[in-house]
């Protein structure tokens, strides 16, 4: 890790593949499967090109998007994922300071391998807290109230894995955790305890499927909770539409960065489908392949509201912590408001499908 | 070749191409021509994408297909491969029983190197057995008797291959069958005598088009035979029709795995109009091209009701014998009920069209 | 060269590039331009698969093709190209030879380096010889004439390229014609004696468009000719029922290999409109990017009677002379008849566009 | 820099890519961003082929285009670009002396690093002048009225890039103007002064869009500036139809080379629409991807009645000065002409969107 900022998104993201160990690499950078998702993600925004508008009066205009009740300075939210202190040493605490700086709404993961309340200290935009699904109602709730307590204010529940990916680069790399790097919001948490499978039974369905939560789960969760629940990982336009009458707060239309499914079909082909189903009001996130800040404005011309961004804040903090992230998020934006400039935008509401033309 | 077993189905592949003479890897890895048919075999799975779906009740689904009268406990099937002794001394005893480890139904070659009896004796799930005309309708129907005899449940006659494919790789390498490698099961079968070729006549119409099978004969097969057969090679949605009106057991879409008529149709891409031909009931098998877990959801998805799989199998083989043919198996099983669960489909009946995306 | 034979056609294309040099090589195998053409003649035969069809009864097949009032034992034609004694000593009449031995019809090039009448004597299957507009039309009709005399008994009159295309690979290869390798046939004919052009006078609108044929000048030669008279290079519709209304006995589809318009249309891609615009009676032959027996197949399924082929030629001569040329014909005949019994086709007459699946 | 001239134009874009230091092949061949648009540009020409038409009578035809009140021989015009010192030490006198010896129009960069007057003195073919907006309406009045005294006869104001597009190419390298190389028309217009951004305030929306133009200044500048103004950089239908409206003498149909909105649609795929917008009459050209005569053909079937060129004239500079330009030109000229012989275009006029097939 070097401490020099680099001159543009291509040479972070090069410098921090040259500067990971591969098995950080593998478990940071790729993709599960054969990486058909983790590619698809990036493919489908390049089959997309933006159709530029000019000479239109953009005074006073603003990349300022409305997520929730939460008014950002831009539609860049930091995704949520795990482990950061394996990325540098003040882990989530420098994507924290970073997000602050760039003024970036962060996400903390679940999986975050410092507390959320010293990540809350040292974190005034890192206001929400994403979890996964903890074996029980109770101890699921427990942890959102934990969350609430430490003055988050919205969850994300990630949905899209109930099981593990199979992640060829890791599982090839070898990689396992290192001693230190560990998930220290969830040292209480229940932990599955499965009976040995018997003959003819399957893991998957006679174990995994009893305690992963099913929509009823979900509906009790978003009813219970102290905190609107955005659920990410959503594909399909029906589930988007069970998730909006179950009361979620949006959706967050992901495949995970291509770390679940292998093959399962790209974030930004699923929008347009996952928008037109819920209609203009409901609260549409997603990522997935954004890697420029072009890319931002493709997202919003089909569908969403604002999108998350993952590695791309990886590549940042692994080549120079808080202040790679920092200047990574800070060129996403400033691309963002140049291309909104460009395609004659002034404000989000501007960036509509016609701005785009669709190669697939 | 190794015993130790390697942690992806892409790690056996790699592997086995490794570990091969040329020669054999020319004559189990290659394809006919160009290989362009072989090609677009695994390029018809890339155009397919997943479109996920979440929090659905799977408890106690399952991967359970049913083919013909057989209940198995997935739809991954070892598809018949000629002559592997070449490829682990024991040959396709080794096959059998890693077939029977993962609880895979196993169809063996009529190009086995190894007794059909013995096989059998050694292959509690060996229970198919593949052949080709033989000729004549007596010496056919012998056949089918003898496997009858030897216990296998089922047939299959595999008509795609009336000639051999023109295989380049094969030729190339200088591929002849090694001494001791040999078709043991079709010792005492009448070999075709043919008459030189007189002037203007020709080798395909004039000689070899009269000991092939047409409908006819197919007709009297199926209504002659001790056992049901199923037919496999069909890529055309008429020529499945006509099987089942001719009363066989089910159809097998099967480009023979690239090695007969390069420029063939891919076998995915030929399925979804066959599977409207035969009708929801007809028993619809495919091969060709099935590399991962998710390749098995795909077909499925798009009207098989089982798959076969070949060159995995060959992969694990030439890695590790009958220990790496069985984890091969038990790795694509595997992916395949996580593909299940992450799809939210809890048996194979709810693998529809609408889970996946297409983009041909 | 080596009088040795391959056991493959791509062992022949891969070869012939070895041992032509780079300046021949340039010359034989190059194409126009960026060679966008050419390379789109072979992707086009990519882009077509074929739908085997089993079990009909093929008893008595045939390839036979009717070209004209020719009874060909196969549709493969020898195309016309020039020079043919850069790559063998005997040049065109190793070709002859090699045409005669395979039974395949063979145009002879107008820009033949060996006398039409040496070639007639030595080529029982040389019946067509190819010719260029000359400048007038008395002269062209006398070539016609020396043709009918020489005992050819039809002429392709090639009109695609009244200039030549711009052939990067040759210009920068620095070819230019070796001694003694000359258009002999061509000795006596009138050469155009063009006047310096004037200021804003163009070469191509206000001197070559002055002795290039037009439509009037075809009718009057197809009137006047000895001999049937078939048009090559037709790639519009509109073009190929001229021609048929004008009285040629059939049009052949061809870009000139991709050496005249890099960027021309693939023959492939033009071919079904213009059997379109012809009707199903109409002689239409096609060539460009011909390489298996399969194309051969393909392109009669997409409406061609025939096919021709120059480059397989070419690396079969390149390689290994006459002998080469015949093996490579042999391969590819061989490889069509096989390609006919996979998919079911007893004669030309059953190869239909419903053999085909086309990704275009 | 060598004084020989290259054979084709693919040697010179080669020998150009060597001959320039990185810094400056990264200035004036790299594009913005992933360079996405600028390889676009390119792959759309790539997607549309030829439909040669044949025997036409040709004689007395023409590749002049009209262009405004302009007679052009060729529909060829060297697009503007900056600083041309850095390429051959005459600069823009270079080019425009090539330009006049190919009787091509030129068009003078408002970035020329050679004073207007004194190209125009040296350039009879430099008739046109394009300049950016100059951040107050009097200031783009007095620079138009220069450009009118010093002889030029028609403006063309490049609205596309009000900002920078984001040169990753350009950044990495290290890019900067050298000393001496400088916009030195410029010199004495004003400089936007900005006051510090505030809390929250965006250098784009509140500084920049501040000095930008909008509709209503065009249409002023239009109704008196005292020449016929194109306006360069349209993309959108719209926009296409709003400039005519406003008055705009044309419009051009151009990305600014890739070098502005990184993803912007390829100039040729919006061209179609906008002739259509826009009707038979009104004037458009376009650039952006030429690189062969026949693309001139391409754009033009597509509804162009004109051409610009920016990297190909480069080429020709970087590698041999103003002969190189001289020679590209020249070969472009010569393929167009070719390529209109080969598809049966007697004039432009025949060059219609029947000449071409799209494969997108
Ligand atoms: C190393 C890594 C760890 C991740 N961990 C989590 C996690 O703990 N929870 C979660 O919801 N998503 C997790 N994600 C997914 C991200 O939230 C996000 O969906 C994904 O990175 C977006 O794709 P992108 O990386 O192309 O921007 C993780 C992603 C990566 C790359
Ligand atoms: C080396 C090899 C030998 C084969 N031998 C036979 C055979 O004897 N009989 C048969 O019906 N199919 C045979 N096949 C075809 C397979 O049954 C199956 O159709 C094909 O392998 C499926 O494609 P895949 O390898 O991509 O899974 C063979 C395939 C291979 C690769
Ligand atoms: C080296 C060479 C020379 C050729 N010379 C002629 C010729 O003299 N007359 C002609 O009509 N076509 C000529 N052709 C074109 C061929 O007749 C034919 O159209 C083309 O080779 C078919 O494409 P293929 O090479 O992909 O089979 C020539 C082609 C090549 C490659
Ligand atoms: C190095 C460079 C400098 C340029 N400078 C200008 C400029 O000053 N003004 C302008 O309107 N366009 C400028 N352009 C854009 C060109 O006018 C033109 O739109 C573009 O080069 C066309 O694409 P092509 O290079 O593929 O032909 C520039 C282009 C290049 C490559």
């Amino acid at each position: 890790m070097t401490e020099d900022l680099l001159p543009t998104l291509a040479a972070y993201e090069e410098a921090a593949r040259a500067a990971l160990s591969p098995r950080l690499a593998a478990y940071f950078l790729a993709g599960a499967g054969a990486e058909t998702t983790l590619a698809a993600n990036q493919e489908a925004f390049g089959q997309v090109s933006v159709i530029p508008r000019h000479l239109r009066d953009l005074r006073g205009g603003t990349a300022q998007a409305r997520v929730g009740n939460l008014r950002l300075s831009h539609p860049l939210i930091v995704a949520p994922f795990a482990y950061q202190t394996l990325l540098t040493p003040e882990g989530e605490i420098a994507t924290a300071k970073a997000a602050a700086a760039q003024g970036a709404l962060m996400t903390l993961s679940a999986q975050s391998a410092t507390l959320m309340e010293d990540v809350r200290a040292n974190g005034p935009s890192c206001l929400w807290f994403q979890l996964y699904w903890q074996t029980t109602r109770e101890a699921t709730l427990a942890l959102c109230q934990r969350a609430a307590w430490a003055g988050f204010q919205a969850l994300v529940l990630t949905i899209d894995a109930p099981v593990n990916g199979v992640r060829d680069a890791e599982i090839e790399s070898g990689f396992a955790l290192p001693n230190g790097a560990r998930a220290v919001n969830l040292t209480d948490q229940p932990q599955p305890n499965f009976a040995p499978l018997g003959e003819g039974e399957s893991a998957i369905f006679d174990r995994i499927a009893h305690i992963v939560p099913i929509w009823k789960d979900i509906e009790w969760l978003l009813d219970n909770a102290p905190l609107p629940i955005y659920l990410k990982g959503i594909l399909h336009p029906d589930d988007a539409a069970l998730a909006m009458k179950a009361g979620a707060a949006g959706v967050i239309v992901s495949n995970h960065g291509g770390r679940v499914l292998d093959c399962a079909i790209a974030s930004l082909r699923a929008l347009p489908a996952i928008r037109q189903a819920v209609g203009p009001n409901a609260m549409v996130l997603m990522d997935g392949g954004i890697r420029r800040g072009v890319d931002i404005f493709k997202a919003i011309a089909l569908g969403a509201d604002a999108v998350m961004v993952g590695r791309p804040v990886i590549h940042g903090l692994a080549v120079a912590g808080a202040a790679g992230a920092a200047h990574v998020l800070r060129l996403l934006q400033d691309e963002f408001e140049i291309a909104m400039m460009l395609a004659g935008c002034r404000t989000l509401a501007d960036i509509s499908p016609e701005c785009v033309h669709l190669n697939w």
